[in-house]
């Protein structure tokens, strides 16, 4: 299953096909495919080369440590994210770890991160959905995560599954289009708002 | 010119092929490429679909603009930078469009739509070196970037250069190795610092 999208200029077809399901299939992701997808993480680029990204991972034949897992998640994402095969917390260190000082980037060299893994993960025919719907209290404590660590994302991986098992409300965000604003949006020249000439053919 | 990393786990091409240069060819980045590269940026997941992501570009044709994006850099940066024939500076929109709340993921999400413009960079040929070290409130005055907005990087985009024209001490940060931390050290499972039962073969 596969949700190809329209661009209005060619991308690369991981680009093009990624999306984010709310259906995982029960089929487990293999060892192997996990390590390369957090490999993937761990080679994007960082601000200093701090590498600020950490990750909590929980897979489900670990029941016990799966299920605290999906605790760590507001009430709407767990009824669809419990069924991935395989859980993940991101979180990032926001000081330096050289000198202390608050590293700016932390926060979205995490997230860069995460684009790096996403890729990683489309290339293998996996599926990743990231939620912000998380409750970093909760996980703070669960997995005593030390002062200075800011808990950001909850990531769900797997295979996409059949949506018809889904929750109905979940059944209709899962079909749902995410359309895109246009380029010209948010890609400015010279000035905010002032639409780029590279789009003046 | 590439630079392969040695991966404990395997990943995509684009990803072990990817690197940061300080050096770049004076060779233009054609219009369809950077189009391309800012359609990936678009296709980013992003918490509710908001796209906080915003670019203003500068292309070296235009003398005038891109000498202005140049003096938003740091020093340290322009030195090698305004080499480049495209730079971009990457800003995050951090309240919702929909009900002006704090959009906790938005500068995660502008670092996780990078990580896709970074991808379909590589798949073209292309290099991409990201800056922390800019001058937001410079680039706030001269681009007349509203309140609310974060200015968050400076992008520098194009071909791979020769290293040997690069003032000595950059040369050699281009020369140096960027090593990561290995896995084990940010990937835990059931609690922070415990490693990953992943790891155990």
């Amino acid at each position: 299953m596969t949700k190809t999208v329209t661009t209005d200029h060619p991308v690369h077809e991981f680009i093009a096909t990624r999306w984010s399901p709310y259906a995982f299939d029960e089929k487990p992701v293999e060892q192997e495919d996990l390590l390369s997808l957090f490999e993937a993480a761990r080679w994007a680029p960082s601000s200093y080369n701090e590498q600020p990204w950490h990750y909590i991972v929980a897979t489900k034949n670990n029941t016990d440590a799966f299920e605290l897992m999906v605790s760590c998640l507001v009430e709407g994402n767990q009824a669809w994210a419990k069924a991935a095969p395989v859980l993940a917390i991101g979180i990032a260190r926001l000081n330096f770890s050289y000198n202390n000082k608050p590293n700016r980037a932390a926060i979205h060299d995490l997230g860069l991160a995460a684009g790096t893994l996403l890729f990683e993960a489309t290339a293998r025919g996996l599926c990743v959905h990231q939620m912000i719907g998380i409750l970093p209290d909760r996980a703070c404590e669960i997995y005593a995560i030390p002062e200075g660590y800011e808990v950001m994302t909850g990531i769900a991986i797997g295979y996409a599954g059949n949506p018809d098992k889904l929750p109905d409300d979940i059944k209709e965000r899962d079909a749902a289009r995410r359309p895109r604003k246009p380029l010209s949006e948010f890609m400015y020249s010279g000035r905010w708002g002032s639409v780029s000439p590279l789009f003046r053919k």
